[in-house]
């Protein structure tokens, strides 16, 4: 299974250790495209590449993509724009949240019937989650 | 003309002041859909309806609107959704940003050949964008 994992890197890398953390799980399922995402060398600064190869190979990513799975506590222009592609080419979706000083996430998610939310409190909770989501 | 704005509901209303004037420029060119983004009676926690309302309204609006031009300077999960989402339908996109503290725009933004970005820092900066890109 080809899983596309998607987080904050430009919106603030605050959680980006719970990323490494949520990637050594998903990799039980099957191979992370982005395995990236979790990398600490990568600040809110940025890959070391240009914006049209970073597009290009996350485009093709995408599509090569079983399921899309994403860390949406810190908000991220990427992150949604990968969302709002993935389910318009008909992506299974799957977005892990945990809620902070009771901050809500965007209607455009919630309400999407293509997209499903699990809120989680630790990275036990995300495990479970996501075994019951692609077993 | 249907204009679609987007901005930061959720993500956070700290420019909702700037929303409010874009709004009042665009107005100049067609009918703005989406007027409620500059709304100083919406605060963070978004509006009064349930979430499937208000996502069922916004794809309506976005399937009707001519051109889709947003503000990315807060990251909003929300707005990268409907980018994706009027991307894969084939909408002409503008995004605005101003640069603060250095932060850049998500790669998947600027590295699409779908969106145009464009930098302001004034008001009349955007004034000027905007008469370029709708006329």
């Amino acid at each position: 299974m080809n899983i596309y994992f998607a987080a904050s890197i430009r919106g603030g890398r605050a959680d980006r250790e719970i990323y490494s953390s949520i990637i050594l799980e998903l990799k039980k399922y099957g191979k992370v495209l982005t395995e990236h995402i979790g990398d600490p060398n990568i600040s809110s600064s940025g890959e070391e590449m240009a914006d049209t190869e970073i597009y290009n190979r996350d485009m093709v990513w995408l599509k090569e993509a079983d399921v899309v799975i994403s860390e949406i506590t810190t908000p991220s222009l990427g992150v949604g724009y990968e969302i709002g592609q993935a389910e318009a080419i008909g992506k299974k979706i799957l977005c892990l949240y945990r809620e902070v000083d009771g901050k809500k996430v965007s209607a455009m998610i919630t309400g999407s019937p293509g997209v499903k939310v699990s809120r989680y409190e630790t990275i036990q909770d995300v495990s479970k989650i996501l075994e019951d989501y692609l077993k």
